[in-house]
């Protein structure tokens, strides 16, 4: 169901000052979106699902595996929105700044995921979405989703968030290589490249890193081994020629640079690193406390940039705070990549979560994996 | 005892043509070395030391935990020797090529662990040591005992390797990355760099991913968790602030910078990843049939680069073919650089299987770890 047209599809200008976590202000940002499917009378189909790194508002398009199956269009009121600093439609680092009429270039400011979650709920307001039936999201996109249940407790039903967590020391030790990778590309020139001129070779090592962890050693063991690259090249013959694994790195590179912005990547891949659903109130207990959603937390096996085990705490401080939360794990040998790679699996899941009714409130115990959703 | 002196330290020439496994020739190498300890008449107490990929000839330098319990130089004459294409002493890039005068740089060819062995196993001819009671080394280092063990099967008694093993899928990709951001550097030059503007940027940067490669995710969680940089860096405020493992890797890259070449980083990544014991025989049981020493292998519990599983079924495979082989497990939270960081905890499992004799030539049985070393 790649081709799903959109029901509509657009931009909203959120008029004014937009000001940020960090103390920066956007001047009139615009939200791209995109809506598969029609809100009901009683405002309570809408499902939000929240796009990861190098996604879009158009969700058929990266989550194809969850048309119609999970995501029934003719039942749910399917919304996508671009979040602030992509270059998927969204205000961005590639969009003119209104002072100056250039584009921000490197002087777009550092985003969080609570400016990402508070853009998309004033664009809620505008499209006239009162509340969720449900969010969803993976990677950053999960980030999102938990941080809608804190922030807008009133408006969300079901929050569920796959492959998420505050990344570990290791994980921010991984997104800030693949930063200095664009920094360190002289095309980079500190933000300030042309369209022309971006830097590629950066962005392209960058996404080769980011490959290393978003798949598992598993995975690449199975599927390149230690096989030449299948292209002909002997490894051992000299320094140039490429076992298969940095073939496919490297192409992996190749596509993603004719997709992705460098600088929509530096503040894309920091806000992931800074997601922390503490901030802005007393502790992380207190942000969770607010929490009135139904939460299921899916971590995924084979993941190592969100290992499953610190995904099981989050589910667990969740549950601590006493907001309702499941935990289950998704079997995948794709690793963090699984919640898109193994989305067929990954369906069953989602599907129960959202059809389920959300009457409970009292904390329910920790349910085994997989049967029992 | 860092600053124990060398007994003898010098360089031996390997007159003529050294042929290197790719086909490629280097004219008159040189291999740098330093003894510790006296050859005894007998001959039989040399224990050869192999580095890891930045080490050098001078074990006390970066194994001095190890001196004098383990490598007693009143009891052992303890070797090194600096691999073709490090910058420690050896034929590398930064040596002349005696076609031109000039460094040969970029032009320097790839070799291999068995070229390396070769080379050592000629300036051990010269330095008239005809056999080794124990060849010993660490990461690429246990690489070369291993292949000691293959390739000259009459003149080792006993190979010791930790964390060694033929690179996995994901290693040869954390390999590629590294070398790749050497490249990136446009001071890189294809690897004609003067010595006056190396490629320090792309260096520490490769430096900075191995860094993640060789510690684990739990020794960064317990060190730098989520922690802000320490030096006062907020890293929810810009792009440019970091968190504090950020600050630590990029640490160790400046510090890399300072003591190793880019060219011949290349080269030994590279080396590294081409291991493979097979190479040269018809199979790698051929390979592993021919050891008559006796083996040890030690994996490293939290390293994940040359996971412990990966070390335990070459241990299997070699006792397969039906040479003498244990394997044990060090247990030490800091990734595969255990060995040099708890080689306090190493030690005892090393004077063991050092001091033990070497009759057994029957295959025995998989040990449990430590205790019964």
């Amino acid at each position: 169901m790649a081709n799903l047209a959109p029901t509509r599809e657009g931009d909203v200008t959120l008029e004014g000052a937009f000001r940020l976590e960090n103390g920066a202000e956007l001047r009139s940002p615009t939200i791209h979106y995109a809506v598969y499917g029609e809100l009901n009378p009683r405002c309570d189909n809408a499902v939000l699902v929240c796009h990861a790194l190098s996604g879009s508002a158009r969700v058929p398009d990266w989550w194809p595996q969850l048309f119609p199956g999970v995501l029934d269009t003719a039942r749910y009121c399917v919304i996508g929105a671009n979040v602030i600093g992509s270059c998927y439609g969204s205000t961005g680092p590639l969009s003119p700044d209104p002072a100056t009429g250039e584009p921000y270039g490197g002087g777009f400011p550092l985003v969080s995921i609570r400016d990402m979650v508070r853009a998309q709920a004033l664009v809620l307001d505008r499209l006239g979405v009162p509340r969720l039936h449900s969010v969803i999201g993976g990677s950053i996109g999960g980030m999102q989703a938990l941080q809608w249940a804190v922030d807008y407790p009133d408006r969300v039903e079901r929050a569920i968030a796959i492959g998420a967590a505050p990344l570990s020391a290791m994980g921010l030790a991984l997104s800030h290589v693949q930063r200095q990778a664009i920094r360190l590309d002289p095309a980079w020139r500190a933000g300030r490249y042309g369209p022309d001129d971006p830097p590629v070779a950066g962005l392209a090592l960058a996404r080769a890193i980011a490959m290393c962890s978003y798949k598992s050693a598993e995975l690449f063991r199975r599927r390149f081994a230690r096989r030449p690259d299948r292209s002909g090249e002997d490894p051992c013959c000299s320094l140039a020629e490429r076992f298969d694994i940095a073939g496919y790195l490297d192409h992996q590179g190749e596509k993603f640079i004719a997709r992705f912005d460098a600088n929509s990547y530096l503040v894309l891949s920091k806000a992931m690193d800074t997601f922390d659903l503490a901030r802005g109130y007393d502790s992380e207990s207190d942000a969770l406390r607010r929490i009135r959603a139904r939460v299921l937390l899916i971590g995924i096996s084979s993941d190592w940039l969100f290992p499953p085990q610190e995904v099981r705490e989050l589910a667990h401080r969740i549950r601590t705070a006493g907001a309702p939360c499941e935990y289950t794990e998704l079997k995948s040998s794709h690793g963090h990549d699984g919640f898109l790679a193994d989305a067929d699996l990954l369906a069953p899941f989602l599907t129960a979560a959202i059809w389920r009714p959300t009457v409970s409130a009292v904390p329910r115990p920790h349910l085994a994996p997989a049967a029992s959703l």
